[in-house]
């Protein structure tokens, strides 16, 4: 080192490869001084998405080169700002996202990636909104061009994502929406707004959909994939529009992938060409976040107008982001565990322990 | 007959069967008097659409049995109403549209496909409008979802639907308009308001937009099918999508169809899945005027209010349909042959013949 500083390290957790719990651990690495248009923020709380249960089976790309630190999403407080930042200063209280990274205690990042969250908002909060609102309403109001005495079906409607939905179709006038959750989880979306909760252990939703309306529905909102893309597409009413933004049913629900499970869902998803679809009157649309995310600079546009209009909304109280259970970074594989079983309602945070991360890949 | 009355007949032009222009021909069959919820309407002009040629030529479905009377639009003057009917008078200056039938001197037809035209827009601009303006408005604002600052690229940009598309454009802030079209017809797609016209005779129009706009475009029109459908998706920005609505590829210039030009069309189009599109973050859809007018019932809705923001659009001067050329019904094969060739700029009109239809299938 050409100076006497001491030199820090940062903490996270790493994965290693594709595979179980196992693949993810504890690793340190130099903290990186940040650049004239770089940000750093330590970090309270960070999001547990379903994308990163897909990258730690391998079913999901982009994916880094292993071994990487996933993580889309966090709040926390600024450290340092480079030269060039001027809408952000130390002490802030800010979130951020990018395409992996964020499962750490310390991160440097460009500070176009970086927002200063509104005052009312809380760190758990914040770490809640990036992935799930911008998602919803990028496929509702982008490809879904939502609008009043719409219907809309949202799938895992108790999920982060799909709690989002459910409030940000509250904010246009008369809008009907259809939600997929189990039993128990019905009155809680009805309480957000949901007009037509479905059960899908116990009912057809497409059936039940039918009885209320024979037509079909405006606008899917598919996280599913596999069967559920082409009963989605064929329940769409004249003009409507499905948008596929995951691929769940690819997803085994235990630790490690399924190549029979991701097979099955490829051979049942819906293929159609310019040709074929020209007289259905319908429109199918790929939204994928992470993506968008690795192409920053064509898109910050886009991002920063959403991320405005979502503050806004905060603000209104419109909508507010529902936490459901925060876990240390050494209980990953217990949070990611909740989120396979379809048990959480909400968003699963992480945040970082207490003490020196020691227990990842542990079981209790 | 159980009544004294003289039986009346109407005239049409009938198609007997898929094929050449001599496919066409004079037909006489019996009023239809109209029921309750039906109205009659003498024909001033009726609209001709590239899906009348491409019927023609056995390449369009829905077909109806043949033979029977095509298009797909008119204007004329109400002649009488039934009991039920309430927006319309005997007298009005009306247009309407229907999936089939519209090439005739008087028409039945039930009164929720017919409209009372705007006092100052001419017989001949109302037949122009429906199906143009329809397609182009429900294309930009349903799937398109156009909104200020988008791009959008319009093939055949001084055609019928792409007039109609550079005008509705404008009514939107800051959209860029690149349109295709011959070099003789740009300056007057650019005094309509096309930002940018590209001549697809000597230009590339990929690699002409990319100049202007590296990241591309944010909606594309596509009546062109084929490769124009694999080269327009990959034009698309992030969140872009990309609405078929024909397939004029398809379509052999000549008088009968080629199956060769068609299955090369059918090999190079546009192939997708619900899984690979995914993470592609755009939208593909098909626009299929003909089915949504079969499936009346559950679309009126839609129909009726895009018919009165067009007339609300052409009553503030944001629209004005363009006539290119009226042709009597015997001389439809001239007529149709002139947009075959893309001669024309903007709609190409039929009319009753003064007096009796009975030149249909000649050649001159």
């Amino acid at each position: 080192m050409a100076t006497n500083e001491t030199p820090r390290f940062v903490s996270g957790i790493e994965l290693a490869g594709a595979g179980g719990y196992d693949q993810l651990r504890v690793k340190q690495y130099p903290y990186r001084t940040p650049d004239a248009n770089e940000i750093v923020m330590r970090i309270k709380f960070s999001g547990l998405n379903f994308a990163d249960l897909m990258r730690r089976q391998g079913l999901y790309s982009p994916v880094p080169k292993f071994p990487y630190v996933p993580g889309f999403e966090a709040s926390g407080i600024i450290e340092a700002v480079g030269s060039n930042v001027s809408h952000l200063s130390v002490g802030d209280r800010a979130i951020a996202f990018a395409s992996d990274g964020m499962w750490a205690d310390i991160v440097t990042l460009p500070s176009h990636q970086c927002f200063k969250m509104p005052d009312t908002m809380s760190f758990e909060e914040g770490a809640a909104l990036l992935v799930n609102y911008i998602t919803a309403y990028q496929i509702l109001f982008e490809f879904g061009n939502l609008r009043p005495n719409k219907s809309v079906l949202v799938h895992m409607a108790a999920g982060g994502v799909g709690i989002a939905a459910i409030q940000l179709c509250k904010t246009v006038n008369n809008v009907t929406v259809f939600g997929t959750a189990s039993a128990a989880k019905h009155s809680i979306i009805e309480d957000m707004g949901c007009t037509h909760p479905i059960d899908y252990h116990t009912q057809d939703y497409v059936s039940e959909i039918r009885k209320i309306s024979p037509q079909g529905v405006d606008i899917i909102m598919d996280p599913l994939n596999g069967e559920d893309s082409v009963r989605g597409f064929d329940l769409l009413k004249p003009l409507g529009r499905i948008i596929y933004f995951g691929a769940a049913n690819v997803a085994a629900s235990g630790e490690n992938r399924s190549y029979f499970t991701a097979f099955k869902t490829w051979l049942k998803c819906f293929a159609t060409n310019s040709m074929s679809i020209l007289s259905t009157n319908k429109s199918i649309a790929g939204y994928h976040l992470g993506y968008l995310l690795k192409d920053l600079d064509s898109t910050k546009g886009s991002a920063f107008e959403t991320v405005n209009e979502l503050f806004r909304l905060y603000d209104e109280g419109a909508i507010k982001p529902q936490i459901d259970n925060i876990y240390p970074y050494s209980k990953v594989g217990e949070a990611m565990q909740r989120m396979h079983n379809r048990q959480n309602i909400g968003k699963v945070l992480l945040r970082p322990d207490d003490d020196d991360i020691k227990k990842i890949g542990e079981k209790e």
